[in-house]
Order: structure tokens, then sequence, then C-alpha cells
């Protein structure tokens, strides 16, 4: 196994949510050396959209996506309206930052404002992100921007995202056409028996315009125990991933982009010292990738 | 939909463990009309293997399954023999109490006697509970026990399970031969895309000498949210599962079994009066299941 391409590495901003301002993330990345990033809308908002743009080129720093769209599922055609007007704000705002794509989580079932969910209608649900990407696609393909599903663990199906396993979202990317594509996060897949053949799979496809339907390749582990759902994710190399063995089957099925290190931590990562987050990313990159 | 039939209602023990010993499990059963039981190897054998199979003859209940065998993956040969030997044990007790089949939580990642994992190769893992399960049937077909895999949540693929949707598990059976079903349990497999398809395949499907793949039908039901991964299941009703229509999937695939409730909750249902909770399995079977 080859060791990973340093230059690869990409930081997830909410890996030091916590601690950084976007401003202050940008500026680590180029005191570490790290040249990709992937921002959150919350955290580009904060700062101010053309502000981040000019500070992350100035920085001579890419993107390796833009986090996120989705939460197409909603109880009404008000809710579903409102997902598909805030949808074509992010397309947007990716496109303003030079992203190479939108990472889509696609939401679950439907809740109403308060966060309750109000149906169990787990196909249904399926339905209206199925065709609330369709619907956005009539807005981001003209504009060159093309839309990465994130499939999500299954512990998330009620209430974040209900396409759960690659082989999911690859046969949705088989029903939309061109303009888009997958991300392959270790934290939500490397489960699956069928993951070997299926990042095959969206390897072979063409997501238009020659461009793999492979969109990004996301990196944490998994700890034993996890104490939280949502909140306790590892560092590279502190939970079971063989994340050697996943990133050689994205590498034989042709990709060749980032490696997005994505860590939500609220009780270890976000309570560090956020330049040693981004050193204990760079080095684990390199030594257990 | 048809409401289900009363009499199909059985309880897992787990359900009231925290509260109740098996003695008095049992005789709450007979109070509340529940016909059916399912024991855990723990609560038997503090209260006696051979006391507790008279005890549940004598109250006129039946089993719908023994929990559990499995834990199969171990670092060593002493490992994998010390769990060889403890599933032949878990075999003569599930046929001691006249189980209709002997549950298998298969096991995943090798761990040392402390519990922390030792390797992270997941396809080892799964060879290992397939060899295993393999040996295991030498015992269990001539003993006449049936081996009933129950797929994981796949948010216990590193700890408890790495057989972790019914699709893997049927694929299991297809190369073990006849003498070995699969559980349903809707919290495990509620989120999965292929669930309808693979529980009509399982159906389809010959354990052998008549038997149907389909050996157990487990309820409770998923919060959200979900506060901890293991010991926070609802009781039916109270979660996002569509129960009646996971129930008519096993019904068209000819399931006629028992509907078996099984509850780990640490913060709710363990802390109640044991009497409400078995009268609230009974009220929710016939309404929200």
């Amino acid at each position: 196994m080859t060791t990973p391409d340093p230059s690869l590495l990409s930081l997830n901003t909410a890996t030091v949510r916590a601690q950084w301002t976007m401003p202050e993330i940008i500026d680590g990345c180029v005191r570490h050396g790290i040249g990709r990033i992937a921002p959150w809308r919350d955290q580009v908002a904060k700062a101010g959209l053309a502000e981040t743009a000019r500070r992350i080129e100035d920085a001579g720093i890419v993107l390796s996506g833009y986090c996120r769209g989705g939460m197409f599922p909603a109880p009404d055609a008000a809710g579903i309206k409102a997902a598909r007007d805030d949808n074509r704000r992010a397309v947007d705002e990716a496109a303003a930052l030079a992203s190479p794509c939108l990472v889509l989580v696609v939401g679950a079932l439907p809740k109403d404002p308060a966060g309750h969910v109000l149906s169990r209608d787990l196909a249904g649900a399926r339905a209206m992100v199925r065709d609330g990407i369709a619907e956005l696609l009539d807005y981001a393909r003209p504009a060159g921007m093309p839309l990465a599903i994130e499939p999500l663990h299954p512990m998330y199906a009620a209430d974040r995202a209900c396409v759960n396993t690659l082989g999911q979202a690859n046969d949705l990317c088989d029903e939309l056409g061109p303009g888009v594509g997958v991300i392959v996060d270790v934290y939500h897949v490397w489960w699956d028996p069928a993951l070997e053949r299926e990042i095959a799979r969206a390897g072979r496809a063409d997501a238009g315009g020659g461009r793999s339907r492979l969109m990004g390749f996301h990196l944490c582990d998994w700890l034993v125990p996890t104490t939280d759902l949502l909140l306790d994710r590892g560092m590279m190399g502190d939970g079971v991933i063989d994340l050697p063995l996943i990133r050689s089957w994205m590498e034989r099925a042709g990709y060749r982009g980032p490696h997005e290190v994505e860590i939500f931590s609220a009780g270890n990562w976000w309570q560090r010292d956020p330049d040693e987050v981004l050193a204990t990313c760079k080095s684990r990159h390199a030594t257990v990738c």
C-alpha cells in the first residue's frame, strides 16, 4: 500500500468549528500547509461569502467541496419550496467559492419547525429526496455545479438522511442522470459488505462532462465505544476503520481527488487547541490513512 | 391492514431484565396473559435451567426464541474454541427449554479479554462468523435446533455483529445450507431500502425440514433523538418505524410466527413498574403494530 499524497489532504471546517472562525481556519490551513478546505455554509455566512471567497483565493487554497445542500423532505408545499430556494442559494455560494461540487445531506422523515418527526413514511421521504434533487439539477446543471449525494450512516435514516448506502446513492444517480455524483465518507459506509463493489460501480459511472461519479472521499474513524450518535467521531487511527483498504478501493476505482478530514467531536477534538488538531490531521493522514 | 393476533405477542425477557428475575417474569406473563417468552441465557442461568424449564412448562408458556448464541470471532484458537464450546451449551439449553431456535448475535471484530478491539479486518471477522456458524451447524443439526442469524444495525458492526443487513444474512444462509434462518428485528433493519425484497427472499427460502427461513420477528421502535447506541430503544408507537408496514411484508412472505417485544431502555422502560411495561406491550401490540 502506498502512502497517501500529502497534497490531497483537505480540512472540512466542521473539524475545528468549535474553536475557530472561518478566517482563523483559513489562516490555520496556510500555517499548516493544508491546501484544501471544505467550508460549511453557516461558518461562511458568519464571515461573509465574498470576504471568505477572497481570503481563500488569497491563501492559495482550493475547495474539496461545500457543505451542504439537501434536507429536501418537508411536510407541506411551503416547506418543499423553502428547501428548493435554500438549495439554489447553496448552489450559488458553491459557485462563488469555486467548489468542485455541492455536497448533499438529503434529509429524512418530514419534521415540523420544532424538529419533531411528522411521518413514518420512509419510502415517501425517499421519493421527496429524488424529486428534490431532480428539481435542483435543473438549476445546478446550467450553473455547472455538480451535486454530490452523501449517503449517511443508517443511524441517521430518521432525522438526517434517508440515503443510507452507497448502493442506494448509485441507484439514485442512475435514475437522475448527469450532474450528480456521490461522496464516500468512511464513517457512514465502512460497515457495508457491498462497499468495495459500489465504489467500483461509482468509479465506472460518468457524472457528465467526463467527470467521475466519485466526487469526494471523507476521512475520520469509528470509535469503540461510540458515546454519541452525532458528535463522537474519531481521529483517523483512533478507531476501527481500515482506512488504507478503503482508500485502495477508491484509487482502484480511479479516484485521485482530495482526502477530506471531517470530525465532529464535542468531547475530544473540539476541546483541543485547533493547531494541535490540524497537526494531528496531517500526521495521521500521512501515517494511518 | 388487519390488527395483529394478540396470541402472537411474546416477551423478550430483556424488556424487564432490570426489574424482575426469571421466575418473576414468567409469573408476570401469566398474569398478563402473554403466552410466549424469549429468555436470555444469563437470566436463565441465575434461576437455574431445569427450574426455569419446569416453571415455563407449568405456566403453559412457549418460547419464541432463546437469546443468544454467537460471538464467533476471537483473536486466537483458544478464543475460537471457547466460543464453540459455549455455543454448543447454548444449543443444549435451547433444546432443554424447547425453543424453536437459537438466536445468533454473531459477533464482530476480535477483542481482547478486556473488550478492546484488536483488528480492523472486517472481512476476516465475517469469515470467522461464517466458519463458526458452519461448525455449530454440525452440532445443532443433529440436535434438531435451528440457528437464527439476527442481522444487527450497522452501528454495531465493530463490536456486536458484523452481519448488518438482512441481505447479508440471506447470503450467509444460502452459503450455509439447511438448519439456519434469520430473525427480523425492526430496530436493526427498518432503514434498509432492500428490506421488503429481502424479507420476501427469506420467506421463499427453505431452512430445511419444511421450515421457513423467517424464524422470528422482533418489535420495538426507533426514537428520535436516540440518546444511547445500545440502551435507548423505544416502545412500539413512540418512534418512527412503520410497524404495520413491516408486519405486512412479513405476513406476505408467509410468516405466521410470534411478535417478540425486545426493548433495552435504561432510562425509561427499565425504570418503570414492570407490570406497567407488560400492560403497555400488550396494548401497543394491539393498537400500533
